[in-house]
């Protein structure tokens, strides 16, 4: 019987994105790997599941790497909950998503499908850490991720997380060598303004494309934003209870007669 | 000019669900409303959003009421992002999502597109409440939830919320004489366990169904599982900043060399 630590990984760009391909030769090196991702690209799909329609899953080979591979025709949180219950034999060790093409930092991690994945993992009892490179282009470069990517699964290995934490991990796109280290950081409160492009169909019809500008007025220096922004690579621990614990003795001098 | 407060109402089940329309009911007895709501049912969207296709909105009119609204052909927080940026002439005073035919109480809040939208818009700056009862029927008596809807409604524009905080209300699925009040409550630690149902299809291909049960291991007597047990509205403060805040002093000790 294997020694190793058996780790899930998926992501929300798709099974064949280079993010994953990258993530999933550095899992090689730590442990056996079984990869369960979608079959297309989700980008945006936050935390959706499933439940009106089914799911499909095929087996895939894809390089000649030791991991198993399933493409799933589901959402990011799908899989894990597929991998979990109907495909791995037995629990995992750890569960990483990414490396995704794009930043995750601050607000972004509530309409990320790469966080979902390890929120979800998260959920099930799983320790789970979600990777993003701050570049959104198909073709990034992923060499600098390596490194990081490494050694900070090799600490949720050795330390574990605590139940109801997993990690948010973004990586500047910067040469390796501009890359100042690791800093543990708080979401900085910052958000999007969208503005709707309108356009006209040729058929006389409107319809919107959703665009907009990231905005951060948040000027801590403990944020992942001001981390990345300085070459640094951002780690928050994210929790999935998300009560605002400060406010409920407020909310109980309220009269609801 | 109006002096009554400019609501936006949305969901997750569609803008011809009876838990939406109960909802415009009261909204209509406490302000100016516009609703913006999807055009078919969108639930387990969690908090996705659609960048990768296009947005359809239709002006269109379904009961006699004085509000005006527009179907949309994106998820929950689509909704509301083009309700808050392209539709409304002003911003609203308040966003309510819901009444949710079924539960959001406890990790349901991770994958509702009903609270999704309210979270949209609390990002927004927007206060922003989600109403979901706890019967998952199409044809569920939204009846007993109208005083409560009222007077949680009432209290967030009298007293606002604070920044970065929006509410969970869930309300018992019991006659409005059984409903002993309104508890402020913390999201119980429960979770799903998921089990697939594997079909094959008439081709011979293997297909699966998500479904699952859910265990409440959470033995205290604040959560929103707990209110709801005992026949009580539960109200949770909802953050959107994830940080898991009481980690980050442990993960500086983690060695990343």
């Amino acid at each position: 019987m294997s020694e190793k630590p058996l780790i899930l990984v998926t992501n929300d760009d798709g099974i064949t994105a280079p993010g994953i391909r990258a993530l999933i030769k550095v899992m090689t090196t730590i442990g056996d790997v079984v990869v369960v991702a979608p079959d297309s690209p989700q980008s945006g799909m936050g935390h959706a599941i499933t439940i009106n329609s089914t799911l499909h899953v095929e087996s895939v080979v894809i390089d000649d790497g030791p991991q198993k591979e399933y493409s799933c025709s589901g959402t990011p949180a799908d899989c894990v909950k597929l991998g979990v219950r109907q495909i791995l034999d037995r629990r995992p060790d750890l569960c990483v998503s990414g490396i995704n093409h794009g930043s995750n930092a601050s607000i972004n991690v509530i309409y990320s499908g790469t966080m979902s994945a390890a929120i979800e993992a998260g959920i099930e009892g799983i320790p789970a850490i979600g990777f993003s490179l701050c570049n959104y282009n198909w073709n990034a470069n992923f060499e600098a991720c390596q490194a990081y990517v490494k050694t900070i699964t090799e600490n949720v290995l050795k330390h574990g997380l605590d139940h109801g934490v997993v990690l948010n991990v973004n990586i500047p796109d910067a040469k390796k060598e501009s890359i100042k280290g690791i800093k543990i950081c708080r979401q900085a409160k910052a958000n999007w303004v969208e503005e709707f492009d309108k356009r006209t169909n040729p058929h006389g019809k409107d319809y919107y494309w959703l665009t907009g500008t990231f905005v951060n007025l948040d000027q801590g220096e403990d944020t992942d934003e001001w981390a990345l922004t300085n070459n640094y690579v951002s780690l928050v621990p994210i929790q999935f209870d998300l009560t605002a614990h400060h406010c409920i003795q407020q909310l109980n001098t309220w009269d609801f007669e």
